[in-house]
């Protein structure tokens, strides 16, 4: 039974889940995979590198795919806008700092705006701006975002704000969403359908090495951090109240705390964290992945995984059904 | 309609909804109400002080109720269990530090044990110890707990570890659950019902001051935090792993991060707060609230409020069931 909610008519798929922009992870296979299976893919435009966006973008092999950038990154390079606009139009995604100065660009073009947003002042900010989706997104999310808020109380919250100020806005929900059930509740929470990362993160297609996403199958969702030691070993200029969350290893257990120490030996240590990259050195690399990895056991292919989150979602929704009631009762 | 799951089974309940044992807010008159609208209303044993425990315990109306207790605190009288048992015995509700040293007594009168938990190491030990009722509680929640897990993702994670090592516990889900769309979504989850504190916290019959309560009715879910200096200042023995999540104030602005130089002034200081107290100030008395504060705008009765949630809950599972959706269709 498909799930029909006001995101799936909006932009008609057949499952209300959209997948996170993930940088690298949400590459041209992964994005193309998703819109396939009906759901809406997005490639991770993320820190809004050429090389990286070029290489993905040529491996989208649908016309309905959509892209997302980290909003303040888009500085680096903002012709990569404009070829989002051209070739990956289903949705544009901004997340992480004021959409202001690209909003317009996106709504003159006639390309849905969506806005992830981690307090209620942003997801205020979003609606002005113009924002056809807000996404609201909880801390227990992966990769980058705030501790302000959880996905449980905020999506909510989100919901009545759209409500009062802009009805047509559709919502969404994003962080610690990684099964049906999770669909399921987000639905119930007000939402229009979910943002997944995390559980896209471990399939088959997403651009990450097989040793991390081993690593997160057999893990617990106990096992996650926020933290801003990456980004200080990699020079990430992110504004200072966003941290990420990783899943905890060896390298965050020397750094995590000692970020200024960590500033001082960033070039050796940035040497030592791509040469384990490379190697697939998690315990030194980043698992950059959010508290939902707890629900998640098995690599399947995106296409795969969109099918069986849709169906649990369904019997999820069916389970306290009226007429389901009456029948046990 | 109502909401029939494992927990209204067990309990003989007609709402899937338990009243958070809060101290002080959870009062005589507070816990009967809620378990004469038909939930489960659980007397507030937080501290364990003898003169709070009596005072509120004479004014319990109803065989029907529960008691909880902050289990580190019980140390300071365990005879109060002992009282809890014999007068409050509807279940007994042990949350923060190992439930271990007093499950054994409950479970000899043969009295429901509730274990709440922050990580599913507890969750793990709630079990070991002969848990009936395992509470899934994420760090969005208002009062003590773990900035580990989030309600959405440690939810499910508890109901896919109970259902591989004793399948008769039940679940429940605390932590923003303020309204029928929470309890919808705990559901959704996997729970078999919700706990919820905040919401009813800002009730007629809670035993707090109506300056707080009427300050919570305005605030929106941003203006919490998870901090300290309220243990500090009342020389609250807590295990260091805790803090305590409340509404953000003067006190929290002037103290939180220099906890250290708190301690110094901790005499003076806590003589301000207990004036504050007593005058209604709360822009230095603590306001002990979770996020769900967004979605609380009136003070009701215990009462009225489980109603409406109930009702609320049950609309939103019908709205995406399989027979609206064909008539939707």
């Amino acid at each position: 039974m498909a799930i029909k909610t006001r995101l799936t008519d909006f932009f008609g798929l057949e499952h209300p889940i959209v997948l996170a922009p993930m940088d690298p992870a949400s590459g041209g296979e992964l994005a193309s995979a998703v819109s396939a299976a009906g759901a809406l893919g997005m490639l991770g435009g993320g820190y809004a590198n050429r090389t990286w966006f070029e290489e993905q973008s040529a491996k989208v092999s649908r016309p309905d795919v959509g892209c997302g950038f980290i909003t303040w990154a888009l500085a680096n390079d903002p012709g990569l806008l404009e070829l989002a606009l051209q070739r990956h139009n289903k949705a544009i995604m901004l997340s992480f700092s004021d959409p202001a100065p690209y909003a317009p660009k996106v709504k003159q073009a006639g390309v849905p705006l969506i806005c992830q947003v981690q307090t209620l002042e942003h997801a205020k900010r979003a609606i002005d701006v113009g924002a056809d989706v807000v996404i609201a997104q909880g801390t227990e999310a992966g990769g980058h975002g705030l501790t302000a808020r959880s996905t449980m109380p905020f999506v909510p919250a989100v919901a009545d704000l759209v409500a009062q100020r802009a009805s047509d806005v559709l919502v969404l929900a994003a962080g610690g969403i990684a099964d049906g059930r999770g669909v399921a509740a987000a639905l119930m929470l007000g939402a229009d359908g979910a943002l997944m990362g995390t559980r896209f993160w471990a399939t088959q297609e997403s651009v990450i090495h097989r040793n991390a996403k081993e690593k997160v199958v057999t893990a617990t969702g106990d096992e996650t951090i926020r933290t801003r030691v990456y980004d200080v070993v990699r020079k990430k200029p992110w504004p200072s109240e966003y941290t990420g969350r990783l899943m905890k290893n060896g390298f965050i257990d020397q750094w995590h705390g000692r970020e200024d120490e960590l500033r001082n030996l960033q070039e050796a240590e940035l040497q030592r964290v791509e040469t384990a990259w490379a190697s697939g050195d998690y315990d030194t690399a980043n698992v950059t992945v959010g508290e939902g990895i707890g629900l998640i056991h098995d690599i399947p292919t995106a296409g795969e995984l969109v099918k069986r989150i849709s169906a649990e979602a369904s019997a999820c929704l069916s389970r306290y059904a009226p007429a389901q009631q009456s029948i046990a009762a």
